[in-house]
């Protein structure tokens, strides 16, 4: 080991001095420009901030769902139905419509990869409008048949698209900003086009739908999720047809710019932050509350528990427990997604598609915690609620392991050589991608098969599952000792020859 | 312009590559090695997503102070008071508690800068003790003379520090995971030894403030206070002692690892990602209320305004006034923050000190501007707040004119050669630094000799700011060369002087 890693050291030091100085050169030769141009920038921090305010903004409308306060007396299944048909729906269409403004900003700067102070500020701008997107949305919903709320929501789409317009505009004049594929091709003017019509259908469309309102309301809603969800389905048609008949003669990637087809290249970084910031906010949502509600009143104390602090604080138990509940599991699917990711190398338009779907489900988890303790012992609320929580996990996990499966398809390009087939970490990703899921899946069978111990049930599973993290890789591997001395005794251990064979894989994903 | 952004386009292009060839190799040889370690990752998206949590939850205290219902009828004055004495000091200490444990934590993965998943799991259980510290904190502030509070603090702060003594020791015991400096040294032992006894300092004096606790409170709030202030003023002490007597022998940056020196390195990019968080959340934080109480009901808006729910909305105007005006500050001190940091090539401490001051104004931001737009016009309430609102900004704003002072002091370290002194970009830096702080000034003071017409000066401001930046760039070369004209007309223009001469400092900083 010591030499190697001495190696590694050294090589390493080496790559991390000889980036500095390209980062230098970089940096000065952007700085005496700026004489004739004004100084240009790394898009970098601009992405990460816009990418912080959207995940912020995607999960904020959990919030009226959290705090609509459900009696005990009445049944938890009309408050889950009355919740659903507004609250939650506003809630899964905000996320929704969020993430398709990140995704659509993320494609406008996969197209401008530098910025200057006036993008920025542009930018600024757009962020504000997309921050107040959920609030018109949640007029719509609350008064679907006044046209205020989808006359306020499409000005707001409008404006966005009329600056992402100017950004365009101001981008192709200044060649400098753009990405090196645009800047090296001949016909900028025709990506200009491109570009520019894709962006500019659809605030046009929600002018339309903003006209027709005044008219015919119920044509205007049918307008707006046409111009949001047709690109989509007519993209994933497309594309289902051309993998069913085997017509897979993929476009290359620059190509797929400012399409809508699945495989379309998408920043890998900003998936990673958008789903950082989610996470973090779903993690520290109950917190929130807790630090705001949960403080007792000195005067209630002295009053009502004879000054102790111990028996006031008892009856906020339930809370402090579905906090770390919630922060646990997370913070565990915030692990599984950072271990996945490690081993992504390109992000397609599918994969963002699934982590959105993912991160929805998510976003209902302090929720559905927050119920699981809400109420008496081994009422049929709890139970209902422990399952809410069971169904959420799973789906929030079976959507990560869908990530991974989509990158499976077209392992070469998108997954690093060792979790491809036959990689020696593929099983070792499995199993940590399948450990919620499965685990989720066990508890839901478990509590309504024991349906008097769900509650025990549940908060062992809570206890366990960060266990069976620490240990998984031991558990993995004498699981497959296990298998191999079961089914074929005598072979030699697969995973010497596995890793042998892995080593013509090991081209650079270009 | 053509023949320099052709070449610069190849050059970009060229880099790119090399970096991405270079990342394949690390990842690569991270692959072969996962037979003999686990597999070792690097620790950016953790640090990211640590910073995500700890920026949420440094700002989490403001949202009780936002919540606080103040009384139209009683003074703003007395609110205020009522406020400062608790809600505010509860936030201002959560807040500079919260960003000392993000230091202790970008301190540690200073040194260890590979992660495997064991470590990541350690670091999220470290992450849910941190998010908890507001809570134990805000109940010893309601509680002072009950030791539960105090109790709960140093338990969390206990486990915390035992924590990270465990990474420290599993870091150590997997030497790949550690500093190329740690690792290339001798005496590995030494610095396990040092780093060991600063972590365990911390944790031991809780022990004992929480047995002391039991016999005399005061003296426990007194220790606690000694252990976390203690390193800070001697070290400033010493610092500012061999500033003044110009012994200026500075250690090697090596070897400022784990003290309290305020030339201590702290990585720059941990320091842009907690800012970019806490910016974040406090830009949103009004919409996070708006979203949440300000959609009318259906029911009263047919009973109170007949049915027009543009009536009802115009009651929350002033709500949605305060949003937009404190998103729209809140992003340009982003925006501000971000030109700072583009040119800053290392961060130390005393600049995360200044850093960290800003950030606890910019995040009583919303607050303020809520309360703005929350009294009548022209009364006295609203004048108060407005000054108050100046005061913030002026705060937020001198405290990010501060980094740069600081980082001009060492600039040959700390800065891009074309913002130090002389550079090209020199001027233009300080009037975005100083834009804020002198609006705020001068409106402060012309509300105070004009308060009849507070309102509208507040918000002349408001829209003003926005174009300042916009145009800024023309702003200064306009005031720059009328200077010239006014001062020394026959002299050449110094910017090219300038520019010939700033040759000699573009060396590459080390």
């Amino acid at each position: 080991m010591g030499e190697t890693a001495q190696g590694e050291i050294a090589e390493h030091r080496a790559e991390e001095e000889e980036v500095e100085v390209e980062e230098e050169v970089e940096e000065r030769s952007g700085g005496s420009q700026a004489a004739s141009f004004s100084s240009t920038q790394s898009s970098h921090r601009l992405l990460a901030y816009s990418d912080a305010l959207i995940s912020i903004i995607a999960t904020v409308m959990i919030l009226p769902v959290a705090h609509t306060k459900l009696e005990d007396n009445e049944e938890l299944k009309e408050s889950v139905q009355l919740l659903l048909t507004t609250k939650i729906c506003v809630y899964l269409m905000t996320f929704l419509i969020v993430t398709l403004a990140w995704a659509a900003h993320i494609r406008l700067f996969q197209v401008i990869v530098r910025i200057d102070d006036c993008l920025a500020l542009l930018n600024l701008f757009c962020m504000m409008l997309i921050t107040f997107l959920p609030y018109t949305f949640s007029l719509m919903a609350t008064f679907p048949k006044n046209h205020l709320g989808i006359l306020l929501f499409c000005a707001c789409v409008m404006v966005i698209g009329l600056i992402q317009a100017v950004i365009v505009l101001y981008a192709f004049g200044r060649p400098i900003l753009l990405s090196e594929h645009i800047q090296a091709s001949e016909n900028q003017s025709v990506y200009k086009q491109h570009i520019l019509h894709v962006i500019v259908r659809v605030p046009l469309t929600c002018l339309l739908a903003a006209i027709v309102s005044f008219i015919f309301i119920q044509l205007s809603y049918v307008l707006l999720a046409f111009v949001i969800f047709l690109p989509y389905i007519f993209q994933a048609l497309k594309w289902c047809r051309s993998k069913a008949l085997g017509q897979a003669e993929e476009p290359p990637a620059s190509i797929l710019l400012y399409t809508y087809h699945p495989n379309e290249p998408l920043s890998k970084e900003r998936v990673e932050a958008f789903s950082d910031g989610v996470y973090a906010i779903v993690a520290t949502l109950l917190i929130l509350d807790i630090c705001e509600d949960n403080v007792p009143d000195p005067a209630v104390v002295k009053r009502q528990y004879d000054g102790s602090l111990i028996a006031a604080l008892q009856d906020y138990g339930p809370e402090y427990l579905a906090y770390f509940g919630s922060f646990a599991t997370v913070g565990l699917l915030w692990f599984v997604h950072h271990s996945l990711f490690l081993h992504v190398a390109k992000t397609t338009r599918l994969m963002g598609l699934l982590n959105t779907l993912s991160l929805a489900f998510v976003g209902g988890l302090p929720l559905a915690y927050q119920l699981t303790h809400g109420f008496p012992r081994n009422s049929r609320n709890e139970l209902e609620a422990i399952q809410i929580s069971c169904v959420i996990i799973f789906f929030a996990g079976i959507n990560q392991l869908g990530i991974w499966v989509v990158a499976l398809y077209s392992e070469r390009e998108t997954l690093h050589p060792c979790v491809r087939y036959g990689g020696h970490e593929h099983v070792f990703m499995l199993a940590k991608l399948a450990l919620y899921p499965c685990v989720a899946l066990a508890t839901f069978f478990l509590t309504c098969i024991l349906s008097k111990f769900s509650a025990p049930i549940f908060h062992l599973m809570e206890i366990t599952v960060p266990f069976a993290f620490l240990v998984l890789r031991l558990l993995v591997r004498a699981g497959l000792a296990l298998l191999r001395l079961v089914f074929c005794p005598e072979r030699p251990d697969p995973r010497i020859v596995l890793e042998e064979e892995a080593e013509p894989f090991d081209v650079p994903v270009a």
